[in-house]
């Protein structure tokens, strides 16, 4: 995020090592800075440059626990001493927004404004004010505090899960650490299948970042799978089951009203999220409202009682780019939107959720009506894909329409593997969908100007520039692949310091020229006298007499 | 581009098969569209779908020829005709743009209007106006028509070449073909190193996109490799040598003013064009104007003997998101506006090369100035892309500013491979980066509302929720890799009709229990009364009572 110095600076400490069984390049610390208490270690990811500057990145420094034996509770004393930790027996809201609305700055919005070189009072603020939400369930004290707003960094979700056709519980923990050790924010456990909450146990255990899941799923698992058999009770038991695992933040898709169904019925794609087919199915099936809907203030006080984030799921986003921005998800937002204040109202944290498949001329709309519609309530969509066209990439149809709509506000992408229309993505596919969203992420973070944001390209272009291989891979996004594509036409360690690559030869490295011409405008501007140094910097076309 | 039935339309003649040894499905087949003379056959790609009905696509029908034979002249009667093949012994106009503004179609924009399903009136007047171009060098008679312009569907580049450090002749060829293959609109073959000139040769020969070059990297080899040994005379016998093989673009970094370097002294990566750097390099050592600047006019006249197609290079291009839409790279913009407003007065196809690295919020400007300052001419961009911090992704970085600025206005995207910064890119590099680019072109069709662009979309999403597979392979940008990526899962036949997939299992499909509930909704409308059908259209909470 920002440069520093290889020495210890004001606000780090780099002897604080922490455990990192997930080094990624040799050239990686991982180190901390610490806050206003001893337990209080927010962690760096410090890359060490070879002409002795240091650049520092944000990161979590969680990944790598014995699944065993889990994550180290790292809130546990923060909950304790705020009382929070009892209180969904009393039924008392002890929620981040709480906190934040009584004026009080948590350890955890301290956490979060270190981590985002922010002033603390910039996070109770936003929190406060719903525009931005702190995921963290009082039970799972393993996560490290992170904000999802659209003042702080843009954050990517990465979705994991098994389903009932393939996927085991070892493989899923496995997945998350994975995801994490690329930068995943917040990791989604979409199981199905068998072992629901054995998987998402496992999951929770070894987790340094929240955990979202959506609840409809499990409560279908237990009706045996017949929609129109759910109900509030069996729905309501769940989520509390869940809320008292230490789930983070749960997607309900209260927003889908019976009266919305039929305005999807003359679509290409119809309904493509799979709660919203649930609950439209449910609602049809019985003529009904929504039960979701229908209980949503007794969902929000049990919500509040654990600090469970509730993420108002687009039940009803378009499949297909025919089907954005139509009366069917509009009508639905308008519905999100409702439930926000009320959400509000029991100071339940919200996020809501978006598309899907959108045309890249109708991205903007998207946020910007959620935006004016929900009071700035952080926006979390689902890439967009940019085009229907082409299964097996649509992490990158969709990283196109991501990084749009993250410029435009968006708070969090949910990343989009390859496999995306095809099957459940594997521990490659994880990979591929947490770097390209990242990546997307960041130049989201770039164009809205995000303070500092930008510093991150500058120390890899120049590095670049000054040929100094190995940093620029260290400082990419995925240090191994750089440097395997760099080893793959030029393997020897001369070839890591040379003013050239394959891609050019020696002979026409423009970057190598360039060094030559520049020194050469420098060295006659450093020797010239005012005027025609000066003459330099306006375009005068013809040739001119040698200086 | 549109949908077809599968028995012969008026425009179509499905018995008229094309050589097609690169089918990528056993579903596609190669169609051809006559046009008013026997030898006008405008290829198309059909995609014979299971329900009986068929999707044609533009296409290329080239590939695929025996490399010792090269591809037939398609166009020489076309040019014979016209005595353009020997205008350039008598130094007169023989560009598509000297027909145009004469009031003339020529069989070229007639194939052109066939290609993208328009009137052949509109491809004239456009390229009469300099806003598209045909970029065909009468000597390059196995190329297949195609127009690049922002009226026009966006097009894709991919680079190839060899360099001093690897690659060869035959890889080359192949690399050419397996561009095409997955849909390369135009090649450049960016050859330096030795047998450039053999390289060249093979790829014209079997080519059927056109080839552009950047002529100075070979007038540099003939130098030595000595930039300031380079002279006018030199680079003009290397373009005339290029022009008499078939080379149907060049890029002249004309534009690099001597004024201009100094601008580029201080920026975070300098100078980053190969060309751009050679031509600084040249007029910093002799203290002189760019030569081919002031011998302009004298290029033009050569290139308008051959149709040879200006593409005005952008040497100062940003190299990074720090320099872009910095003071160099706009004054360089501002003398390529004036040399395509000179190069017109010669009936000289222009094009205008553009950036390079460029943050989100900047891409619109970058199209918006071009188009404004060079009166419409048509934009050809390298990416943009939109960080630095991603070498190994950066078709991914490059291809979300490539269909950010394709949405704006840009005519031709240059691709980036995964290789990008790292290393010359390998056949399957070359894949990577042209099916992303053309994803990413697509995606700015569909947001352009370019006419019958998302028709591919629509038809893929409506396989996609009929549970059509094989369909859905079929129509996609990369059917192998589609089905591959299915198969990783479900591999048994019967997967292929089923109604859910591996990443959310029969019970959790989403879309299989979309079909059931609006089929319900449907079924409703169907048998009640006016009133009761209309009440479902607009969003009305609370629960009813059972219809």
């Amino acid at each position: 995020m920002t440069t520093a110095p290889a020495s210890p600076g004001a606000h780090t400490r780099p002897d604080a090592r922490l455990a990192d069984a997930r080094q990624v390049h040799p050239a990686h610390e991982r180190v901390s800075v610490p806050g206003s208490r001893p337990d209080l270690q927010v962690p760096r990811l410090r890359v060490h440059l070879t002409n002795g500057e240091a650049f520092d990145r944000y990161t979590t420094a969680g990944p790598g626990s014995d699944p065993a034996v889990g994550l180290p509770p790292l809130r546990a004393a923060w909950v304790r001493e705020r009382g929070d930790d009892a209180a969904h027996d009393a039924g008392r809201p002890v929620t981040q927004m709480h906190h934040a609305r009584a004026g009080r700055i948590t350890p955890e919005m301290e956490f979060v404004a270190l981590r985002e070189d922010c002033e603390p009072e910039l996070v109770r603020a936003e929190v406060a004010a719903g525009r931005a939400v702190i995921p963290l369930n009082v039970r799972h004290p393993e996560a490290e505090p992170m904000v999802v707003g659209r003042r702080f960094l843009v954050k990517v979700n990465a979705n994991i899960g098994t389903s009932a056709v393939t996927s085991g519980v070892e493989e899923e923990v496995e997945k998350l650490t994975w995801a994490v050790t690329w930068g995943a924010d917040t990791v989604m456990d979409l199981s199905t299948g068998r072992r629901i909450r054995e998987t998402r146990e496992a999951v929770l255990r070894n987790s340094p970042v929240p955990i979202g899941t959506v609840p409809v799923y499990e409560a279908l698992e237990k009706v045996g799978g017949d929609a129109a058999k759910l109900s509030w009770e069996v729905f309501r038991d769940t989520v509390v089951e869940q809320a008292e695992q230490g789930v983070d933040y749960v997607t309900v898709h209260a927003g889908v009203l019976r009266a919305h169904v039929p305005l999807a019925a003359h679509r290409v794609t119809g309904i493509v999220s799979r709660g919203g087919s649930i609950m439209a199915g449910w609602s049809m099936a019985h003529a009904r409202e929504n039960f979701a809907y229908e209980h949503f203030d007794e969902l929000c006080e049990l919500l509040a009682a654990y600090d469970v984030t509730i993420s108002l799921g687009d039940g009803l986003r378009p499949g297909s780019v025919a089907d954005a921005n139509d009366a069917a998800q509009l009508a639905e937002l308008r519905t999100l939107a409702e439930l926000t204040t009320r959400a509000w109202e029991h100071d339940v944290q919200v996020m809501v959720e978006g598309p899907g498949h959108v045309p890249l001329d109708l991205v903007e709309e998207n946020v910007r009506l959620q935006q004016e519609w929900c009071h700035g309530a952080p926006f979390y969509t689902l890439g967009p894909l940019a085009t229907d066209v082409a299964p097996g990439y649509d992490h990158i149809t969709s990283a196109i329409g991501a990084a749009t709509i993250g410029m435009h506000g968006t708070a969090m992408l949910c990343y989009v593997t390859p496999k995306e229309h095809l099957g459940l993505p594997d521990r490659d596919d994880v990979k591929t969908g947490v770097v390209t969203y990242k990546l997307a992420a960041h130049a989201a973070d770039v164009a809205k100007g995000h303070p500092g944001a930008r510093a991150w390209d500058d120390a890899l272009s120049r590095a670049r520039y000054d040929f100094r291989w190995h940093d620029q891979f260290a400082l990419s996004i995925d240090p191994p692949t750089a440097q395997a594509m760099h080893d793959e036409t030029l393997p020897a360690e001369a070839a890591k310091t040379a003013e050239f690559c394959s891609m050019c030869g020696p002979r026409f490295c423009s970057m190598r020229i360039s060094r030559e011409v520049t020194d050469l405008v420098l060295q006659r501007d450093a020797h010239a006298p005012g005027p025609v140094a000066a003459e330099g910097r306006e375009p005068a076309p013809g040739p001119r007499p040698s200086a």
